[in-house]
């Protein structure tokens, strides 16, 4: 197998005939995600095509159409580089983080996989096939709980990888995590359930989801066997939302003796357990504990989706409820919207199908290991006194810092120097030990490594 | 210009290298659509080839699958024919509706444009650019509002297709118009508006989504002018779903001097015009109406979607709200779900972009004119004694029959041989004269003349 070092660029990832369309895009990302920083020297021409299997005429003419836009500068013999002042993205991102809009700023923010790896060509080929043999009735009113094919692959899939064994008749496919916990936080509503217990810390984006539709959240202690189930108790809440393989953003894996806790609770109060398995795919040391959800079907919902494997922008996810909820989330789902797009719910369901799902995750799986390990051995050399929380699992990792430092405040010093980092204080209810959460999916070892030895300097 | 009479296929769609898969498909839909009846004869290869300017393998390749696909029977010098007992589609279809499981059914519903026009190529070619040109940003959580460069084409496709003059960030792309409903019923909710008054007859998909949102819906009789405003003044409603280009069913256009009712009545009333103008490309014998939404952009909710031009699995449309209901909307739009998927977002922009949407219109236009003709001139022919309302517009024509006739019962009886057509009753509120709607979007001339002839044999 060929491939390159540099941006860790995937050859097999191009599409045959657009090679020069493909590599000029991975390096237009590169430099507008900030992993190419202004002033960087890119290959020789010739070295990167030898490297990357291609005829160097394609590489010479990446290089020319970046040139042009701006975004390279060719100096002779001194080779090429990226321009000093990168010109603003053509598409206006959200604007909702002001740091995005500088291109030099490292995100080491969590959540998010490595997108430069999204699998394009696979992903077109699968569009390609659906729409060759989509029927008027596909490209119609679809089922508002998803559409059949998805939820065939989906069965079997969550089966093999997560020990979810449901027929296809009992998975919605939801517009990602959101979508299906805001479903349920609607129907729970609508149940008269308007409080839910949710860790402490925990995730910020699930929770203003769930404050914006609950009147209340209660928040619930973890520790190193993720939550304590007695402290949940003690809320008097009838429904909770909990991380088991891999609490976020501890990194904890809930023990067994806590699962049977969990589940006794959920039997004893009537209670719902509703599981976010955002990002089981990653487990490094060993293969990932089976989903909750088979211990008690009905007790508890479970949610994922593909945002950590593929894109959060496909906004495709899943759940699984107990029966007696199954009805009224999908009647919310068709009141809502109908239900998600079929087109992608087709193309997903092909790459189940043909295996290219499974490939990408273990190709992210590998590249993602590879990157943690960088990241640990970093905050070993760089962070002496921290402490890493956590399985060796998901996309990111929690650094435990010395009781005097001010998380909130390091954040800051950080983000002014350039690197984006998620302060422990940000997830958490109650106060507590400081920490960084650092986010690596997206960035290369030498990048992390540089920007943890930043924040060591920063202490 | 190529092409054939034949399914009217058009070989411009089909992508050069993949002839053979394309027309294979074309004839797998068609088959699956009921378009291609069982025992019907297909064209002599040689003759359909020169009609498509393919070579004459192409099509022999694509007959032979279908043989062996078991939908096509190759009789030697007799020809090929579609097989009797066609095998059930591969893929479940929505099991909402009992007749989609009869492909020999014609359904004559409403709504649907003709899907075997879907720009299949176009929209491949979009994906492909869209895909090599995404940046990571792109692929990440989008804008709930939808993405930046599509409401930016959506800003100049709506001023000049509707004369909705706004700024890209006035428009929030939703799910459709089903999308963009629900969540201007929820807002509504959340204000104390728990009433909208709504057209009687109306559109019972609209119907029963604010049905489910809301307390109670007030039926406001519609004439050949539209909407009565001075009924609707009565109802002491502070929100109307309206439909001012194309009355739905009764194909009225809301005339001048009842939209100047109509928007003194909201601002008289501190009232809300909800404007669904959700065919409004659709204009067969003049330039379109202006949208309402230019009247009184502070009262008007201007929706709209692709459904009726690309296809309802997209789950594309849009909304430019007053400006004192935009921010609750998007912030609903974000707890929902976080906004839809960026894709086919980013696909549908290219297609403005480059002017393939407005070519996809005016084919569309072009054959859907000679559909509604061709329906016209067989209701004359075969229904002497009805009469068929509204203007030339749309995907379906409103046909008042004869005071005695029950058109529950003739839709009924219509099922039962094999013609699905939506009785007018289904869509009142309160008692009135019958009549049948007929879809004829996804129609042939021939079909729909023979669907027609059938309808007028059965009353």
């Amino acid at each position: 197998m060929t491939g390159s070092d540099f941006l860790h660029l995937d050859p097999a990832a191009a599409p045959p005939r657009e090679r020069t369309t493909w590599l000029a895009a991975q390096l237009r990302t590169a430099i507008a995600d900030g992993a190419l920083g202004a002033g960087a020297r890119v290959p020789p021409s010739r070295e990167l095509a030898a490297e990357l299997a291609f005829s160097r005429g394609v590489v010479v003419e990446a290089y020319r159409r970046l040139a042009e836009e701006g975004l390279l500068l060719a100096e002779g013999a001194a080779g090429t580089r990226v321009a000093e002042t990168v010109p603003p993205a053509t598409l206006p991102g959200p604007a909702t983080d002001a740091a995005v809009a500088r291109p030099e700023t490292l995100h080491l923010s969590v959540g998010a996989p490595d997108l430069s790896a999204f699998p394009r060509a696979a992903w077109l080929r699968a569009e390609r096939r659906v729409l060759s043999a989509a029927t008027s009735r596909e490209l119609g009113y679809a089922d508002p709980q998803g559409v059949g094919a998805l939820r065939i692959a989906l069965s079997g899939w969550l089966a093999r990888s997560r020990g979810v064994v449901v027929p296809p008749e009992r998975i919605i496919v939801t517009a990602g995590v959101t979508g299906a916990l805001s479903l349920t936080a609607q129907v729970m509503r609508d149940r008269g359930l308007t409080a839910c217990a949710i860790e402490d810390p925990s995730a910020d984006g699930n929770r203003r989801i769930l404050d914006y539709w609950l009147d209340s959240l209660l928040p619930v202690p973890v520790d190193a066997d993720g939550i304590d189930v007695e402290a949940l108790t003690a809320t008097g809440a009838r429904a909770v939302l909990t991380t088991p393989a891999h609490q976020f953003p501890t990194g904890a894996l809930l023990s067994p003796a806590r699962r049977r806790e969990l589940v006794a609770w959920a039997e004893q109060s009537d209670g719902l357990i509703i599981e976010d398995d955002y990002d089981s795919e990653y487990r490094y040391d060993r293969a990932p504990v089976r989903a909750l959800h088979a211990s008690a079907p009905d007790r508890i919902l479970h949610v994922s989706s593909l945002s950590k494997v593929l894109a959060p922008a496909l906004r495709i996810g899943w759940m699984v409820a107990p029966e007696h909820w199954h009805d009224d989330l999908v009647r919310k789902r068709w009141a809502t919207d109908l239900g998600s797009p079929a087109l992608p719910q087709l193309a997903l369901a092909e790459l189940i199908r043909t295996g290219a799902l499974e490939r990408q995750v273990r190709r992210l799986r590998l590249r993602h290991r590879e990157r943690r390990n960088a990241a640990v051995a970093a905050v070993r050399a760089h962070l002496p006194d921290a402490r890493i929380e956590g399985i060796a699992a998901g996309l990111h990792l929690l650094v435990l810092l010395p009781r005097h430092v001010d998380d909130t405040a390091l954040a800051e010093r950080a983000a002014a120097a350039g690197i984006r980092v998620a302060p422990l204080s940000a997830y958490r209810f109650s106060p507590g030990d400081p920490g960084v959460v650092i986010g690596y999916g997206p960035h290369s070892p030498a990048r992390l490594e540089a920007a943890i030895a930043a924040l060591g300097r920063l202490i």
